[in-house]
């Protein structure tokens, strides 16, 4: 059984993360200090250099021929079984606009602020072994879960673009069905929607770092070299400043939307509960099918309960896919994740 | 003797420095992500909550009881060796205005970059040994020098409020008795400068980190308690992003002056002249009239030649006094400054 002093170390990691926030938050809200085109510069300087060194300082560290294969392939079990259900449940009650939400809600399912909240918070749970584990799954996040994401909205874009009417995804039914018609119909749709994919990612300068990062990993560990002193110090001046200003510019975003639940409580309650229940529950399943145990298994179930991650909703308000409820997924759970994350620490030491 | 060894150790040091101040210098000069108005938000990021945080950090873990009093004496003496020959030297060519360049001429040969500079700087060089002396400079300069910096300027600004002209200063000679001649005549107008300056000091979010930084020390190294892992974690996360948002910024600050050199050749040698060489050698003589020898004599000089302080050039433009000769110090002389600092290491081998 975990005792206080468990707890209280996690409260210790975990604390620093809501300073930032708070003073974020206070800057915009409470001292006026920041006007919103200050917050946008913040969150550029974030977006561009911050987070993306961030991501390469942990990603370039990865040694690639290491990784839990078993623990990847729960991972992607998990994703599965929760398209699978999601994919079922639009076909059965499948109304207008089903497979919009089949995207968001695999979006509140799966996708966690992996790197920002959860190598301290995991860190300080189990260890350097915990955070191993995290950033692989930050990796294949970054690499192929974010990729189906976009190329998903890419569709969704396209179909609009192509004016094909709602009533025609009825027809063809929700998400491959549907994919597969465009794709089928229209052998060129594929490139343009691989091609909007493509230059979707080069623009983002985390998958830039994520690509760049774990192609070094490769190479160094391939050949055994390690990384310059003064590369790798060049790269900590800027991404020490990482998960500070990153957790500060989510305040300021927090203190400039107008309601902190922007989608009313139902919406709300339905990503928490995809979030924090759907999302570890199909990990769990995943887990003990590929036979993770102890704390590789303790890790999985509590990595896969993360707050939400930021990109999703960056990606949500580019496409206009029910950004407010991805900024409240963010921003409340943000807030409650700390003792939702406790609570499955207490309760999975009892699991072996 | 100083081999290569230890040179490429202080360049691996300094290098990232040069890359965090060149990404903020090519993202508003070449890439063009951020206005005007951006890097003024940057720049208050910088000035309100990293820089802060950063020299509290520092400031907090000094030991109040064990200062080496050597060393601040030694300080102290290369100060007042610095503004007698300013003051003779004002007073043998003494035209119009030369009030003021007394005023630059010390913030050009006495204050320094001492933290973000300094620290990873002398580290490389001595070890943590000179890291401790570098932060109690630190301290004394934001406490002590800056203070009276700011006391000088105020009484030039009353002056001028007060419309005492220009031939009044001639006649009153310039520096201390000038100030005396006020003082004298006005006592309300002494305290109208002490407020004024008290204000300027609690408007300073730099001030109130390092004051409350030597309180906490003070407390904590009289009752020997340490901080608590939670605050300090808390203050670690932004003090962090202190050293790379700092070079950043002022990396924009750079790139948005229409020259590098603002003030012209001849000032800006002169200015160099000061910081580099005018600075150093008082600190020389302040060192050896109290017998500092070995490492600590050579910490004392090279932090003596550290880039210029950039609340000096805050303060220059506050009160609108040759702001253009201490931005091009504060630009140049950190561009210049590896080269020189390295020198200095080296020379200072044969030194003992």
């Amino acid at each position: 059984m975990i005792g206080w002093e468990d707890i209280y170390k996690v409260v210790v990691a975990m604390a620093p993360l809501y300073v930032a926030l708070t003073l974020g938050y206070c800057s915009v809200k409470w001292w006026r200090i920041f006007t919103p085109e200050h917050c946008e510069a913040i969150n550029k300087m974030v977006c561009f250099f911050t987070l993306p060194l961030f991501t390469f300082e942990f990603t370039a560290h990865v040694d690639p021929f290491k990784m839990n294969y078993k623990f990847m392939g729960a991972d992607a079990i998990s994703k599965l079984i929760i398209v699978t259900v999601l994919s079922l449940w639009a076909k059965l009650c499948g109304t207008k606009g089903s497979y919009c939400w089949l995207i968001t809600s695999f979006s509140l399912s799966t996708l966690t602020n992996s790197l920002v909240v959860g190598v301290p918070l995991l860190k300080a749970m189990y260890g350097p072994m915990a955070v191993d584990l995290v950033v692989q799954s930050s990796v294949f996040q970054a690499l192929v879960w974010l990729t189906i994401l976009l190329f998903v909205l890419e569709i969704r874009r396209t179909k609009n673009e192509l004016h094909i009417g709602d009533d025609h995804v009825i027809k063809n039914d929700v998400g491959g069905n549907m994919e597969a018609g465009i794709i089928g119909r229209s052998g060129p749709t594929f490139w343009t929607l691989t091609k909007a994919v493509w230059v979707k990612l080069a623009m983002n300068p985390n998958s830039y770092a994520c690509i760049i990062g774990i192609i070094w990993a490769f190479l160094s560990n391939r050949w055994h070299f390690p990384m310059p002193t003064i590369v790798e110090g060049s790269i900590l001046i800027m991404s020490r400043a990482g998960t500070g200003t990153a957790m500060f510019s989510m305040g300021m975003f927090m203190a400039m939307q107008e309601k902190v639940i922007a989608c009313g409580a139902s919406l709300t309650v339905f990503g928490m509960a995809l979030r924090f229940i759907a999302g570890p529950l199909a990990m769990a399943i995943g887990s003990i099918a590929v036979g993770l145990h102890g704390d590789v298994l303790r890790v999985a179930i509590i990595q896969a309960a993360l707050p939400q991650s930021i990109t999703s909703f960056i990606f949500a308000k580019e496409y206009g896919l029910h950004a407010d409820v991805l900024s409240t997924a963010v921003i409340f759970g943000m807030i409650v994740s700390l003792p939702v994350l406790i609570g499955y620490y207490a309760v999975l030491e009892f699991v072996h």
